[in-house]
């Protein structure tokens, strides 16, 4: 190995950890940090909570300082220099030290480029001239809105955009009561899950008392920010904006380095975090990646990726070439009391890429029902209908979530079909999970759906059934009939179905529904082998319930 | 598919299981279930939080009566019912009436025997004439439990066994005020973990005011039990003796009717789990399975393989033949506010084993240190030195580490090596993880030492190392040194070996260490490339020092 010159463009999470990687492994290489910013390695996913008072401290938010990380890893970390060219032909950039007029180059045998993703500003009339309005990316973005909040004590703060940084700003404004509206384009919040799985962490937050506005946009801020005009016509009264309305890469340095880029502007590598060229890498939020379940190109800028590759692009340069092999997208909000997390694809994307695929919702509890503290919770898988490779799944509740979705991740990971699911044997003692832990259960409902033990209706067609008069059994109890139904559906508890079957039309397809499906399957395995035409509503009432909310 | 005849002995977790998968598959099969006491699929795990008071309606604990089961199955249940003899010949079994003198015969088509493990019973001297001896299995024992508290309410009470019965009886004893002694005859608690994980729990425990007796056993039981006898010589005073000393399995009928049996007594079954008797199938605590890491036979009644292999008869007496893939032995307990949790072998099974192996230990946080409510918690992981293959992990904390051992679990089923535990893309934000979960950090801490970029040494080295005058050398910082180190060992801050690294010797190896791993390794990068001979203590002084309380 020779004694490298490695320079580094961003500080924080793709560039530090490269930074740290790249020293660890050789103490001859010199490293080489820019960051444009005063700090380094701070903690981008703190900062809304630290605007809400849940994290206290300041200085919690720094994981390292220019100081510390320099002598620890004895390495030259200018931060306030921006990165304003690369020169490749001289293997070189230069370098704007800020608050001063001083300009220079710096010469590299590789770089790595990590320089991250800007807020998407969107054009909205009027937007420019509202003092009111902060974007939220780092310290200094923090430290505004945390003055703005302490001097104006605002009473009603808007939030354009309802991605997860969205959310966590409506839930910690919230929390320092100020009254919040969401404002959100597309027709739900945390575009990774799907609509119905989004529409339970909606009645959440607006039973936190969050107005939503989805559908729905700003079309033009009236006077300083005071007044915002929506596209419905709305109209909301305001003293504080927050646009969170996705990221872009920061990509323009690669761009007029002629470096390739891929789609929405992102820097294009190859499986080891390589450039166009081959002597400069780039990883993070600034990149393209492939999806690993699709094999799409795709932009996922979390923080996950941005630490995994700064790790491998550090060893490639080291000569231990490393490939990337692609992202999942797995990721996680909390949302007031709730979490929403998702991994692999959604129902839209493989719709979009007409993968045929089959899905499959429940609602188990986070660990024994008898135990205190369980709380249900909504799980959706997405999976092949050829062989039953799992594409993806989703979950939302209070308790045990993440650890579902870390669990279906790692299996998507090891290749696991829905039949493995079944197999999987996870920890049980009641505070934590049941005996057939609720990742065992999707794998078992979806293997019924494979071997045509089952077969359902999704949420989405029951009221295109209803119209067009399709024959629909509730096999609930009276009490829960009696708190709502399908209209005109036809009732016969599921413990009566044996002896009460022959009220039922052989000459028609049953929907069957319950509370949340298993009801039903029960009373579809037994019509079913009675000659019955029979379909059972996927996730019960419930999922279907959800989403009419 | 033939109308067939299924008869089940025992009505709880693995019988139940498959008598309602059973039906689901078919509404043709005849399905006899006998069951010896008077309730079925009752919940085992959560009796000792009924007598606790955690769980506070003994109603939560029946999750099928035998009238609701019978309807909403169609099943023929017999409860007080017990099979005292199965007549392979005749293909029949014999069935005796409790309370009853009525004696009759049954016969079947296919036989299912889930009549699970009964309390082991040492045998003590003495132990017979203390009326104030328990132990829990079923609803009855725990009625008894209960009430002989309620009559006697004593003021001490013993546990003989420090298995997860015992500790939750611990506990749960220790909620009602009760003060506690736990006798157990190896030296550590939840013989399924390594001596210095069980450690970090019996701290804990003792830090309840619960009195260890480790490595000690009840060898008398003096007058009505008022008085124990220890085999150290000590005496406790107790007013209740608790036995959790071990299950068996109940294999006697089978025993008596000639299937072939296994190790310990256990009922031997192919990978279809049918017995020597292709009619008649076992499931459960009762029988023998093969551990999927090792191969080998083994014994693991709990109660995921119990349900999991109930369903699994139930498909192959119908016609899907399936196999089960044997048992990883995950399990898990909560111990007051700690999590004990493990899957896969253990370093003492690996041993008997006599396979070569290498282990890591981490102290990483349960979730970004910088979102309020991370607690550390200590992770070990088991691995091949020649492939990376993980052969087990455990997990000791208060929070997230059932989630870590269940997506351990899942990657051991997916095959996954070390190196692919670095690639786990885990969900991520502050309240749930880091960037870099603790199973990546596991990944990342084995994949170097399997690439050698880490070595280590461990915690149970150090004494002797210490004996034989080995050199070692601490890079915490000053003030935890104060606070306690290994004997003799130099000190340098780990930021200061750079400029310090004359002060070491070159011809000996250096024994680093650290707090937790993290800041030796730094240490350890560092001084190997400058040409010292290194180690650095596997999971560093914390490790150690658990393991030395
Ligand atoms: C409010 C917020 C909350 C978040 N929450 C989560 C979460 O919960 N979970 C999650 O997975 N992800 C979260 N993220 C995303 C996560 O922080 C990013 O994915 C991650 O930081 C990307 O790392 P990166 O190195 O690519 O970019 P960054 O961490 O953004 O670092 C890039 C750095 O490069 C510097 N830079 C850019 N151009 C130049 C230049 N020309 N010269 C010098 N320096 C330059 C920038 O100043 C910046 O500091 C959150 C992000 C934000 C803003
Ligand atoms: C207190 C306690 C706590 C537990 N906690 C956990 C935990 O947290 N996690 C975990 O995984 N496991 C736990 N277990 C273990 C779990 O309950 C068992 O693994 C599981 O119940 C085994 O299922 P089985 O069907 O083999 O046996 P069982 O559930 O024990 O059922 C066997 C039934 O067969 C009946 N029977 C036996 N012989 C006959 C006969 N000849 N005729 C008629 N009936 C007969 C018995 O009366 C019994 O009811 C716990 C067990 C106990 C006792
Ligand atoms: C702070 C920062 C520079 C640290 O980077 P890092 O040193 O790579 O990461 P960590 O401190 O977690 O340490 C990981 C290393 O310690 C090692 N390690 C961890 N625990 C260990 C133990 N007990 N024993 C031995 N080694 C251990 C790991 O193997 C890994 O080393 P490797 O990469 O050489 O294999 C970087 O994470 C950062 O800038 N973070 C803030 C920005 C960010 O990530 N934002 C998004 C999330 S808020
Ligand atoms: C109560 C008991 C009889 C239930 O057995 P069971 O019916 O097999 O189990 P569940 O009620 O969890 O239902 C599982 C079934 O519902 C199906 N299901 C679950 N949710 C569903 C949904 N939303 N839609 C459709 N089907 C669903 C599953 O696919 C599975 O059916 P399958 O096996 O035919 O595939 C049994 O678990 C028992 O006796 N338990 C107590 C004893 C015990 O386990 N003790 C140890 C732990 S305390």
């Amino acid at each position: 190995m020779n004694t490298k010159k490695v320079v580094i463009i961003g500080g924080v999470a793709g560039g530090a950890t490269a930074a740290a990687r790249l020293r660890r492994l050789s103490e001859q290489v010199e490293i080489v940090l820019f960051e444009r910013g005063e700090h380094i390695s701070f903690a981008n996913c703190g900062l809304p909570y630290y605007i809400g008072g849940t994290i206290e401290e300041r200085d919690k938010l720094l994981l390292q300082t220019p100081e510390k990380m320099s002598k620890k890893f004895n390495m030259d970390i200018r931060t306030r220099s921006e990165v304003v060219a690369i020169n490749r032909e001289r293997k070189t950039v230069t370098v704007k030290k800020l608050g001063s007029d001083e300009i220079y180059e710096k010469n590299y045998d590789k770089l790595i480029l990590s320089p991250g993703a800007k807020p998407f500003v969107p054009t909205i009339k009027g937007l420019d001239k509202a003092p009111s309005t902060f974007t939220l990316r780092n310290i200094p973005d923090t430290d505004k809105i945390k003055s703005y909040i302490n001097m104006h004590n605002p009473k009603h703060a808007t939030v354009i955009g309802g991605g997860f940084i969205g959310l966590e700003m409506a839930e910690n404004l919230h929390e320092l009561g100020v009254q919040v509206s969401l404002v959100e384009r597309s027709r739900q919040v945390m575009e990774a899950l799907d609509f119905e799985m989004a529409a339970i962490l909606q009645d959440h937050i607006e039973s936190k008392g969050v107005k939503l506005f989805l559908d729905d946009s700003v079309e033009e801020v009236i006077g300083q920010g005071e007044m915002l005009l929506l596209k419905s016509g709305k109209t909301l009264e305001t003293d504080l904006i927050i646009l969170s309305a996705g990221v872009q890469p920061e990509s323009n340095l690669a761009e007029t380095a002629g470096l390739a880029l891929g789609n929405r502007k992102t820097i294009a590598v190859n499986e080891f975090l390589q450039t166009s060229d081959a002597d400069i890498y780039a990883v993070g939020d600034a990149i393209e990646v492939k999806d690993i379940v699709s094999g799409q190109d795709c932009f996922v800028p979390l923080a996950w990726p941005a630490n995994r590759q700064g790790r491998i692009v550090a060893d490639s340069i080291l000569g231990k070439k490393t490939s990337y092999r692609g992202t999942l997208g797995t990721a996680i909000a909390k949302v007031f009391d709730f979490t929403g997390a998702t991994t692999g694809n959604n129902e839209k994307v493989l719709q979009r890429l007409g993968k045929p695929y089959l899905t499959a919702h429940i609602h188990p509890n986070s660990h024994a029902a008898y135990y205190p503290g369980a709380k249900p919770m909504a799980l959706k898988i997405l999976f092949s209908s050829q062989d039953g490779s799992v594409y993806g799944a989703q979950g939302v509740g209070e308790v045990g979530v993440d650890k579902r979705i870390d669990v279906l991740a790692t299996a998507i990971k090891g290749g696991l079909s829905v039949y493995d699911l079944s197999e999987l044997e996870l920890a049980y003692a009641p505070p934590y999970s049941s005996a057939k832990d609720p990742v065992n259960m999707l794998g078992y409902v979806s293997s019924n759906m494979l071997e045509e033990n089952l077969k359902t209706y999704q949420w989405h067609e029951v009221d295109r059934f209803v119209k067009k008069g399709k024959y629909f059994l509730d096999v609930r109890e009276k009490a829960e009939v009696e708190s709502g139904m399908i209209k005109g559906a036809y009732h016969i508890p599921v413990d009566d179905i044996r002896e009460r079957h022959n009220e039922l039309p052989k000459d028609k397809t049953i929907h069957i529904y319950c509370h949340a499906g298993l009801r039903g399957y029960l009373a579809f395995r037994t019509l079913s082998q009675l000659g019955f035409n029979v379909t059972n509503l996927d996730g019960g009432f419930k999922t279907y319930q959800m989403a009419k909310k």
